[in-house]
């Protein structure tokens, strides 16, 4: 078995019931935890979004457009309070399974500037990762530079741990099969995209321009672009349902499985 | 009224039921966050500490002793997240009452070596503190780079973030009026000390040194120790009753408070 290092996100839509405020999917956390360990992938990274945790507060209180009134602040406050409230849940189910899980606080430790990544103090992270614990990071208000605040996507936590950590592959963890032709909650006649090349990834974002602001596939091409960096360096993607059996599983033990493969070419 | 900082440290005793395994004491904490915020201190920092949260896992797993054997690795990551989870109780509850407190997790940012703080990335921290928010530390399971791990403790972050923030005062919320003659658990006869110099702490320590291992004072001596270099640099301590209503507050406001203060000289 390989030991270069896998990053897993897990999509927040998997982990909680996306119209339910501060519900968290307990279910598919278990269900989760037992894959992650039966896998046994010693060099791993996870990443789960926010879900009904940290988006509903996060938008109430604007936390991405940046500080603009004092009142924010304990929306801000809020938002880190619920993400990790739901981290917890999830670590603690990681751990009852023997998963050496450490929540690391993205707000201690990372500041952006315009959104994005600018100081990344990853000492302590490193040091987790070396010593085979499970450093699991999330989405997350974090100060900004140059705006006040932010909210850091999880998803752009992934492709910088993927080349930071030199990782041979991202599993995508979400709340649908893969990539489709068309957004499969719409058209019936959508089919998922088993594979793409780099190539093909960035003519569909092409399309995409061309078509004004409207993602054909359902939002999933806006959730990967993230991701772009970190392909380019020749780490694959596979695009795999969290919120059905076995599906993470085949992905972390590298067997072929329903999902959309991304590859650089 | 003075901006200079002031560093408030709660007892893991005060916010929790010492006897009973993860069980918070949540009418201290929602007590503690009506006085903290009506004391209305612009610059200050917050640090607790373990109570039966963190102190019966890391005991049982040796956490403090550092790195043996693989099977301490769930052990540190159990301590940590009952940290978290005493961290989010308290948090939640000064935000309810308008504080912007953020939860600062010391092992996503602190190394220790030989069980004192080593490499400590506080430019999150300070952005923080620079913004108004009211940071909350709290002793942790961290990453030591000489025994693996170990146990930092609260005091520790508190002389650590006092000089590092030129704070003008700490004050020590424990779950005793403050420093005594003799244990007063023990002995009727002990009699609170209501001022110390720093010359008659060192007094203090030098016949504790000659008694033997026995904290004549019921061990209030051991944990003020590790503020001495704070003391030292002119920063004063108020030991205070943080179990008793307005004891905590008071001393935030500089008042007239029971409890034992001490200074330079």
């Amino acid at each position: 078995m390989s030991h270069k290092p896998v990053v897993l996100k897990i999509g927040g839509s998997a982990i909680t019931f996306k119209e339910k405020p501060l519900t968290p999917n307990l279910r598919v956390m278990k269900r989760l935890a037992r894959e992650i360990s039966k896998a046994r992938i010693s060099k791993l990274l996870i990443v789960h979004g926010g879900g009904s945790f940290g988006h509903p507060i996060a938008k109430e209180y604007a936390i991405n457009e940046g500080f603009k009134t004092k009142e924010q602040n304990i929306g801000f406050c809020w938002t880190h309070s619920a993400m990790v409230t739901l981290n917890s849940l999830f670590v603690n189910t990681l751990i009852q399974r023997d998963i050496p899980a450490i929540g690391i606080a993205p707000s201690s430790c990372i500041l952006t500037k315009h959104g994005r990544i600018y100081a990344f103090d990853d000492k302590a992270l490193t040091k987790f990762f070396e010593k085979d614990f499970i450093p699991v990071l999330y989405g997350d208000a974090v100060i900004d530079v140059a705006k006040g605040f932010s909210i850091l996507s999880g998803d752009q936590l992934v492709s910088n741990l993927a080349l930071k950590f030199e990782a041979e592959r991202i599993i995508m963890g979400v709340d649908v099969d893969g990539v489709y032709t068309a957004d499969p909650k719409k058209h019936s006649s959508a089919s998922l995209i088993p594979q793409l090349t780099l190539k093909e990834l960035k003519k569909m974002y092409k399309n995409l321009g061309d078509a004004g602001t409207v993602d054909v596939t359902g939002g999933m091409l806006g959730k990967i672009k993230e991701l772009i960096p970190a392909i380019r360096e020749g780490i694959t993607v596979s695009i795999v349902n969290a919120t059905k059996s076995n599906r993470v599983y085949k992905a972390l033990k590298n067997e072929k499985v329903v999902g959309t493969y991304i590859q650089k070419g």
